[in-house]
């Protein structure tokens, strides 16, 4: 029988990599950015909806995008969307999630899944996460589910897995983040490395057990809240001691130290659409290269463009190669694809000079 | 004694050139495309109002934008909005504002002007311009203000000129147009040489009577008008004739074939902002010799770019050398300058395929 698993969708991120189609007030994760007409927290949710049961399904996000979620999810209910007052990256949040789960369902288990990655098999992503959930439910387990990689690349984390057990899950050697060029080529040959998804599934009582042994500052803040959650004085609670929390990452606190890590490194048609290179990658393109949302485009002498415009606006474009063009109402961006990783300088440089008017 | 000349502001070109900035509804004349606060055909106005009474201005357009010329120059007297009821280049229209005005004043010295050039130095165009009418005013010669050539450019007409007589005027040798760039060269180089700035000026009896010998029939048409005009009569009378004259330039129709013509070469501080690239010339231009209408804008690894933003936008660029960026609400137009030619193809083609609603 199928283990039903409580669904923790993160999405506290402000998407700074997706500026200026994603700001402060509206991150990636709230825009159609792939042009379907949903979302990306849309997209996500909907991928649970059809066999989670909405209220085993939550949004861990911040305080200032509950009204977001509230209104691109209609059908979550309101008291699933669990708000952290600051930004304490996944370790606290996480936490917090499991120890309000547990005061309801003791035995329960958990996946935590991002808010903002496009999944394209569905069916083996439901299939890989039913065995990760299953082992999850009968074993002292932390899993992930990892991406067999396609290419060496350098901004992953990457997980060395050994031969998967009985169950058809592997045993976790060892974490790598982000290794330089050559590390990744060697990890690719090897054959058993996979991308680290920020995908994880354990019980609650499995995961709070690592928390106490390899984080108990953090144990310890969100164990002293269980008779705050789900009452009046849960937001308050939050309020005065969350940001007490370390500002730390669930892989660096719990799974890099903890012996029962365990993966299922899966072919699931993933991308985490982290930059506008990867969205171009998944995007489709006309006989030129150039991926444009619109089809009011006329383009000379260019290629391999993506090209964001507004409704009904018409680009026209010469000479351009390589470029990520994105115009929204009140920010054009014209910038070499080449030299993505130089727009968050640029966001700051335009916070500054401007004081935060176009973040 | 001055002579108070009668102003004839041409204005009825479509300015394809400046797409998207430009549109057939909206042309280059009355766009304030200098960020000046002020239109071309309002900055073109001014320039005569402190001297020459307004019900001495005409304008001469095209019956559509009758209502735009209206809108732009309140004090102007709306019967000396000449509309042209289809567009037949500047002979035909000349010879109807000649006509016009030599009913109410035979004796009547005439300047016909564009309405969209640019002209930094008024106070020397005025001098000019005093000479040129004291000379038409006492003699049966056609005059053209001409201007003193800075570069070998290829897209002009050339003025050849002798040396000047008595009253500081020079006759007229010979007219070449659009020269190849060893002859332009060699033009500067022979220093007797100015450019046709389309600015002219003469008495309405010489213009007519050079209608009347070199341009016959543009002469009898407008001639067999005359009981019309200044009556009721006159725009069905236009409606219906206006559409058999040639369609002529007056420079082919008259100012070749006579030998009465003059010229003054001045340095006035000329532009025709006939391209963006000349517009941009005329800009101002940050350390990066990039030449952006607003303050908002970032740039990288960016320079010597024509950048037209919209009011309160943010234009952040990277990597971009040379190019033309006009962004308007409903057209974003990315374009290297040096092929700046082709704009006008693509804008026909954006006619075309999008029906003309960007046109």
């Amino acid at each position: 029988m199928a283990v039903k698993p409580y669904i923790v969708i993160m999405a506290g991120g402000i998407g700074s990599r997706f500026w200026p189609a994603s700001r402060e007030s509206m991150p990636k994760q709230f825009l159609d950015i792939l042009g379907l007409g949903r979302s990306l927290i849309q997209l996500t949710y909907d991928r649970f909806a059809s066999w989670i049961p909405a209220q085993q399904i939550m949004v861990l996000t911040h305080a200032d995008y509950k009204n977001l979620v509230i209104k691109q999810l209609p059908d979550l209910p309101v008291h699933n969307i669990i708000c952290e007052p600051a930004r304490r990256n996944t370790a606290p949040c996480i936490a917090y999630g499991a120890f309000r789960i547990s005061k309801k369902d003791p035995d329960a288990v958990m996946v935590v899944v991002p808010s903002d990655h496009l999944i394209l098999k569905e069916e083996a992503f439901r299939i890989a996460l039913n065995m990760a959930t299953n082992f999850a439910a009968a074993n002292d387990a932390l899993l992930t589910l990892s991406i067999k990689p396609t290419r060496p690349d350098t901004g992953y984390g990457y997980i060395q897995f050994a031969e998967p057990n009985d169950a058809g899950v592997c045993p976790v050697l060892n974490f790598t983040e982000k290794p330089p060029i050559e590390k990744a080529k060697a990890f690719l040959a090897e054959g058993n490395y996979a991308w680290n998804a920020g995908i994880f599934i354990w019980s609650v009582s499995s995961v709070l057990k690592a928390f106490m042994h390899f984080a108990p500052s953090i144990y310890k803040l969100f164990e002293r809240a269980l008779p705050h959650y789900f009452t009046e004085s849960e937001e308050s609670y939050m309020q005065h001691h969350y940001q007490q929390a370390d500002n730390i990452s669930v892989d660096y606190a719990i799974m890099e130290s903890a012996d029962n890590v365990f993966t299922i490194p899966a072919d699931i048609g993933w991308s985490d659409l982290g930059t506008w290179t990867s969205l171009f990658e998944e995007s489709s393109h006309d006989k030129n290269q150039n991926a444009c949302n619109t089809t009011l485009l006329l383009a000379k002498d260019s290629s391999e463009n993506m090209i964001r415009g507004q409704n009904g606006k018409l680009m026209v474009i010469g000479g351009l190669e390589n470029f990520i063009i994105i115009d929204e109402k009140d920010v054009l961006l014209i910038w070499p694809k080449d030299d993505e990783q130089s727009i968050k300088e640029v966001t700051k440089q335009a916070a500054e000079k401007f004081r935060g008017i176009f973040n």
